[in-house]
């Protein structure tokens, strides 16, 4: 099942790209640039176009504020600020997968080396605290940075590991997905004036649904062909170490332990093997599992979406996208 | 001729090592390791070791605090904030200049890897931001780091210009090295409750002193032995285009062109080459320029420092400082 893109999305994009634009026009020019090209608002020789990611994080901040009553124009720095650090994250983690493609273009630092990207995902970083004037928005969005980072860095470190636990897997996961997401709700919900419990509850919902949100990338990595996902490799290719292979080499079985001695040789050396591995995974349940776990996710946060005292139009809307972010196909 | 070591140096290291080590041990584990590594705290394997920097930021943060009549314990967060944004860029141009050594050791992604060692240093970064507490420090301090990074970022991109200009060399430094010394004097003297009007006068002290400090680090880059400098490779050797370069290409003259025509060649191919471009620097005069050029930012320095509405005993260690930072010989 393939949902259209949630209307929300678009509604909010131009507050929010104005607040991105006006901050990434303070950066030195050729940071700029490259922040630019990663934003998808330009080619690398700075030639406007329009390519830019979902918009899904601060799609999700602009709702979480109009949820507490405030406008979106109230929360777009906040909803900058997420999407700058969104984007650093990108940047950096292509430099250190050597991801060649990212939305059907070369990534960051195939274009501009990777000094330069690492140099511009730095400043986009520094650049999103900026954006912030209320200390506490400022303390959400550096908590979930470092999450995000300890997320990062955990999963290159399972890359390596001979048995790694779907626990491990899944706190990775939260770090590197859903602490941004939370963060998204959380600090919209923050800035727009919410209660504290409101601010909890949406944040949960922000939770499941970065949880939800990260295990669909993990199947659509494992699935997704790549004129569809915009992303040069799959997952089994890289020997990324996502849910539907560690579920599938903790499932038990045959297949799972096919899976297991297969791993165990280092990244595929070839198309047949990175075939042979992926069916290895479907076989084994992992890719079931995920689909199955990510639906969990998503009532979760539905459920924690009924509960919160917040506006039914905005409701509405943020039901819309958590759907959407489960049911998306690329 | 060598000064020896402030004894201001020793005196403010306490109070900040703690804030630091404070901030270190909320982080993911495996990057708190290759920070306290990168910090001089601890060997590669965690054990305890004692080879941290001059920690020359801090104590100018400490002192430009109690130069304007707070304690060292009241500025030590900021302090431990300049410090890890100080080491969040040298963990990462270490991995941009694929520098091996540091400090008389391996650098901190030549032991950990550099995705790691990348994340270590945004975790870094980050961390420091959420050290501060006042709206202005975060100010002061985002502002530093955007310049730089856009100093090193200008940096690289000078190591292939052609024709580079000693006006873009000095900006490109002043970026790299006197903004975050700038920061260090401002923040001290903000954070310690001083008038606008003493701000200033020390941010200014803290921007000459830091052209001084990447003057001197430049002639050092070029003269300086790695057994005494703790780094592996020379300026020439890696084709920086650092002042003393700029200043002989610049310079006019049979040594000037004759160096243009061995760098148009590209990195050096050999020790030799190394020895014959150094000698043509130091002959075309870069390197008595960048020397009379640091003593003379050193003069502007103390002449901001003796114009200053600030404490007495302060102001002599502020002043022992800066001679220190001039006249060093590593």
């Amino acid at each position: 099942m393939t949902d259209s893109i949630p209307g929300s999305i678009a509604r909010v994009r131009p507050a929010v790209d104005e607040a991105i634009r006006a901050a990434v026009k303070e950066l030195d020019s050729h940071l700029a640039l490259i922040a630019s090209y990663q934003m998808g608002w330009c080619e690398a020789d700075g030639s406007p176009t329009a390519q830019s990611g979902k918009g899904i994080r601060p799609t999700l901040v602009a709702l979480s504020g109009e949820a507490v009553g405030a406008t979106v124009e109230q929360v777009a720095s906040a909803a900058a600020a997420v999407e700058l650090v969104h984007n650093f994250s990108l940047l950096h983690d292509d430099v250190m997968d050597d991801d060649l493609e990212r939305r059907h273009r070369p990534t960051g630092w195939a274009v501009f080396g990777k000094s330069q990207a690492i140099l511009a995902g730095s400043a986009m970083l520094t650049a999103a605290i900026g954006l912030l004037s209320d200390q506490r928005a400022v303390r959400c969005l550096l908590e979930a940075t470092q999450r995000l980072i300890a997320g990062q860095s955990a999963d290159l470190r399972l890359e390596v590991a001979a048995h790694p636990q779907l626990s491990e897997c899944l706190e990775m996961e939260a770090g590197k997905t859903a602490a941004l997401l939370a963060c998204s709700t959380s600090i919209g919900a923050l800035t727009g004036g919410g209660s504290p419990e409101t601010v909890a509850a949406l944040e949960l919902f922000g939770h499941e649904v970065g949880m939800a949100f990260q295990l669909v990338d993990d199947v659509l990595g494992i699935t997704g062909a790549a004129e569809v996902t915009g992303k040069s490799s799959s997952d089994i290719r890289s020997g990324k170490r996502s849910a539907p292979v560690v579920a599938a080499l903790n499932a038990g079985g045959a297949e799972s332990r096919a899976l297991a001695h297969a791993l165990a040789r280092g990244v595929p050396e070839d198309e047949d093997e990175v075939a042979a591995r992926t069916e290895l995974v479907i076989a084994a349940g992992g890719v079931s599992w995920t689909v199955a776990e990510a639906d969990r996710r998503l009532q979760a946060a539905l459920h924690q979406l009924e509960g919160a005292d917040i506006a039914p139009g905005p409701r509405v809307e943020l039901r819309a996208l958590a759907e959407y972010v489960v049911h998306r196909t690329s």
